[in-house]
């Protein structure tokens, strides 16, 4: 891929994206760990950047329409665009197989290598401190709470949760993201990252319910 | 202070409280830890209490027009409310100096033991991971990024930035919350928290920064 291709395709990305967990700088992490796990894999690199760049291009459909699949919708719009840009039939066709199996859930698993990488990159930037940060800003966004009271009114780790929350998110996703990585290198990645959120939660838990404790004990000693 | 007592001032807090990042649970992870401060300082219970729960009444009306000031507006509203419902002048007004007080830039200081403790309770909300998980809930609620990027176009670490993101906030506000502190044991909460906070912030400029750079060089590789 040449220069003025590249641009060509970053620019259509960018023309495309809008909300902020799920922003530019998320396609450009994407981009830029697919490229790493690539180093290990026999991977073609032009398929791989033009999937990575226009993975969420139909983020904003899906966000206005939530029916809508962004990586179905995503994989259609990418081929439509790269045919329409001079781009052949075969290269568009591995681009869409790529982007249309980027949130494998149930049918339509990756099968190539460039799939299977970017389906990694995505996953990757569910672990270690960007899941973090990028599920409280989608709390923030849709005004859910960092956590629910459990029945004994002392912060819920999540676990058991039926409400949307922080920790519940964590415990239902960023938890168990660890266990879908693909690639011997995504998987390694995804491994180095693990602990700096295990550690995010276990302090936030710890930081939030101390406080609860303590303080609900001091309070029914004040109050008659 | 009596069971409806606090239950009167309780309700009146929750039927104030909207947003997220200040809401009714900031309110009580405040009264919980300005109890635990209080336990080594001689302060008045009750009062506290109140400060506690009402310090963030105006929150609502500061959102809604950002010219006012919550922590004046607020003590204004909770010595009417205490003054309503039968606590005497000396009691309101102790109520209304540490709401006013209590989040001091500049002119009136928090003065009695009281306005001390709740201004450090306030500022330990804003420390550690509770501190990184309400800024990022904020970030998010208003459509600010994590971080933005230098001029070499990798991701700044915040220290010099003029743009709001989540590294901007952390380096500006967060990292320098430690030193408001004023009473003993409120200084000692906040160090033990700092080191999650630090290690939070440390973790993620690394993961954000390290694809960037090994991902820039790739793709100059692979780029014509």
């Amino acid at each position: 891929m040449n220069k003025e291709q590249y641009k060509l395709i970053e620019n259509h990305m960018l023309s495309c994206m809008q909300d902020s967990a799920h922003d530019r700088e998320h396609v450009y992490r994407v981009l830029f760990v697919a490229l790493d796990i690539a180093q290990t894999e026999k991977a073609d690199a032009d398929v791989l950047i033009a999937a990575c760049l226009l993975h969420d291009i139909a983020r904003k459909d899906e966000n206005e329409t939530p029916s809508l699949c962004h990586a179905k919708l995503g994989a259609e719009k990418a081929k439509a665009f790269l045919l329409e840009n001079g781009w052949d039939t075969d290269f568009a066709e591995k681009v869409f197989h790529c982007i249309s199996a980027h949130r494998f859930r149930g049918n339509n698993p990756p099968e190539s290598i460039e799939a299977k990488i970017l389906f990694d990159a995505d996953k990757i930037d569910v672990t270690g401190t960007l899941g973090i940060a990028r599920t409280l800003v989608y709390n923030g966004a849709h005004a859910e709470p960092l956590y629910t009271l459990d029945k004994n009114a002392l912060p819920s780790d999540g676990a058991a949760d039926t409400e949307p929350s922080f920790f519940q998110e964590y415990k239902f996703k960023l938890e168990k993201v660890y266990g879908k990585l693909i690639t011997k290198r995504g998987k390694e990645i995804a491994e180095e990252r693990r602990k700096t959120a295990v550690s995010f939660y276990n302090d936030m838990l710890r930081e939030t319910r101390e406080p609860y404790k303590k303080g609900k004990e001091f309070l029914n000693s004040i109050i008659d």
